[in-house]
């Protein structure tokens, strides 16, 4: 029987509270005790864009996982309104601000939990606090946005950033009637897509009417406009939609060591420079599988396992966290898109000599209704012939086929391999030859 | 420069003419000859129950992917209506009779490749051989088919099996507005399910107006009737759909060794018993990746891969066929059906021991509009932890999750692994969890 603790998980959501179960299990006896500044617990921030959109209905409660009574249910001492603004390691103590009235007190820990999340990354701009500039990553944000988008009153909406918050929230938009536009510091969407696919969802977003404009770099807002380095676009709302950084301003002040972006070092039990310290999800780091190095990937999914290894670790326990692939999916309208592994750009940095090959498949058989078309660029070592990178943009039923390409990569299986993978094949869901297998087969060819 | 060489090629379908291009690209002096008995070439078997049900508009030609015009463009002297006989191994000729003037000729050849196909198995029952059972199997049969199905003129449709063939055509009778009856001797749809799962498609059967009647045994043909050990019902047309076996009677006369239900035995090259003679697609066997057990698997995505191996080998090349898992996807009305791998029959004969562990997920975020329930079956290798078969039953973007298992067992990953795989998320495609990790983790805790 291992003695009782007193662990303390700072944040309300997947980062922190996807540990809860494995502690409990492992240790029966633990006082476990969690803050939430906020008014929410382990909610699905990736389901914001589609309550603005109106797809999602019943509100942002359909995006709450787990409530604090739920939580509060499963033994957490869950304390809502309270903010954690300071870590004494030395002591082993954290610093609680009590929201509502204000006043502060102390609380020891054994073993101390950071699942504070991530921020949306906001340029560094004049007018950047303007009231009418909105992230789209808290409840209070979708609750706000998508009771404006249904309003009536919006006339210009300007996403600022296109990436996978920027896109679905332009989608968002649309389906509320409204011609989003769409500004983008880079020279097409989702800066990880390689360009020529990135060309294709940059047809796909003029297509559905959204007034896209790459490499228009935004330098301030003022009431009512977004002002780039070229011009000035109107606007009644501006929602962030670069990316999500991480959320480390506790852990910078407590000292412990902060890597890429500034977030959070963690060894791979999820453990930060200090021992008993432990933190999980978007303020953390993950280490790549192919490359090797340290990334900030902010993504829900890592939260999830993150927390899940984190919560054994405090448990008593011994996992670790598997290195990750980056792995990322999104739709724009009818158009998938999804990616895993190195892009170009990351394989050079990571000093991988790759040949790059660039197939169209059809989703379905050519023949069965339905069918329709998608891009797979695939990224191999030119040496090994090992997959390092795949990349998907096409139609209803293309974009989950990454998990293919992403075991593969796993596996560490070459192009040789994945052609001879024993696939699903009937019209209604593939071409004989799935298009993963003709990406592999035809990157074969240039090895 | 390799010596010039007379190839022969059995069949004008996917077993013989997919090794064409490997052929011509190593010897491009080589004669290739190829024999057709009917009037197509490299069509696909597997559309046939759409175009019966009107899925497909355009007729059968739609399913064509090569036609006999095109192979003779690639340097492929076809020769239509001509039917191999017999081959005598020793003097290297074959015997062809020509099916429209009735005379026969010889020719020799250097090597012979048999993609002689497969036929749909019938039971050995009385009134087997009247007019009003056809199998689904050639575009004859689709064409006459089609038109009844169409013709307004049928009432009662039996369908005898209810194998990925037999589902199918039920189908595509409901899509006729006819309510067809399966007759099946197992005790649930598609024998290969594991009972739990096809129990949720024999309820969909039900649902969807087919008069499903398990555990019936047709034990002979009248006309206008299909009599079973405990009843009789009455039929316009029956279609056989209890599985294909292999076409291997002329295998079989030239004295080539035949293995499991008489299909041709091959080498890992695809080369049968006898040196300079190779096999491909449903007349041959395949080997089983997780049981190393041989097996007949009539799959259009076999028949493609084996004659490319063929091919390259007959051309002078080294190809291996890879061992297979017997990955298969079919649907019935909104219901996917997919397996890959072992299920706990098969794993009992290879004397592999293992745990089953059973999840319900959803295949999108719960909160997503269109998200829907589907079932992930698992069976893990007690001793390893090593999955060793995966089945799926549930709503659309279900069932191709498939491969991102079959991908797994052929990397030999441990559930554990499988937890942490990188798999996609967001919220149109999955919950955050992917259900195949989901399934992976709950049979982490039966080990």
């Amino acid at each position: 029987m291992m003695e009782s603790q007193r662990v303390i998980v700072v944040g309300g959501d997947a980062g922190g509270m996807a540990a809860v179960s494995q502690i409990r299990k492992r240790r029966p006896n633990a006082e476990i005790i969690a803050f939430e500044k906020g008014d929410w617990t382990s909610y699905s921030a990736c389901g914001i864009p589609f309550v603005v959109g109106g797809e999602v209905v019943g509100g942002v409660d359909r995006l709450v996982a787990r409530t604090p009574e739920q939580h509060r249910a499963n033994g957490v001492d869950l304390r809502m309104h309270q903010e954690v603004v300071s870590i004494d390691t030395a002591a082993g103590t954290v610093e609680v601000r009590h929201i509502d009235s204000g006043s502060t007190s102390y609380e020891p820990f054994d073993q101390l939990l950071l699942g504070t999340g991530g921020v949306p990354i906001r340029p560094d701009v004049e007018g950047i606090d303007l009231p009418f500039i909105s992230g789209a990553h808290t409840l209070d944000d979708a609750t706000w946005l998508a009771d404006l988008a249904k309003s009536g009153g919006l006339e210009h909406v300007v996403i600022v950033g296109s990436g996978y918050i920027g896109l679905e929230m332009a989608e968002a938009f649309l389906h509320r009637g409204l011609k989003p536009t769409v500004i983008d510091r880079g020279p097409h969407p989702l800066s990880i897509l390689e360009p020529e696919l990135g060309a294709i969802v940059a047809r796909a977003l003029h297509a559905n009417g959204v007034d896209y404009r790459p490499n228009h770099e935004v330098t301030g807002f003022a009431p009512d406009m977004v002002m780039t380095r070229d011009d000035a676009v109107r606007a009644d709302l501006v929602v962030l939609g670069i990316g999500t950084g991480p959320n480390s301003a506790l852990a910078k002040q407590a000292g412990l060591q902060l890597g890429v972006r500034e977030a959070i070092v963690v060894d791979d039990r999820q453990q930060t420079s200090v021992d008993g310290i432990w933190a999980a999800g978007d303020c953390a780091e993950s280490t790549h599988l192919i490359s090797g190095t340290n990334m900030h990937l902010a993504l829900g999914t890592y939260a999830n396992k993150q927390a899940r290894v984190a919560g054994i670790n405090i448990g008593g326990g011994d996992a670790r966290s598997a290195r990750v692939l980056g792995t990322a999916i999104t739709k724009f309208c009818d158009l998938e898109i999804a990616v895993s592994g190195l892009n170009s750009k990351l394989a050079r940095m990571a000093g991988i000599d790759v040949v790059s090959q660039t197939i169209e498949s059809s989703t379905k058989a050519g023949y069965y209704p339905g069918s329709s078309m998608m891009t797979i660029e695939v990224l191999v070592e030119r040496r090994s012939g090992r997959l390092v990178g795949a990349q998907i943009v096409g139609g209803s039923g293309s974009a989950k086929r990454i998990d293919t390409c992403a075991v593969a990569m796993t596996a560490g299986m070459t192009v040789d391999q994945i052609v001879d993978l024993d696939l699903a094949y009937a019209p209604p869901f593939s071409p004989v030859w799935d298009p993963v297998a003709v990406a592999a087969r035809e990157a074969l060819k240039l090895l």
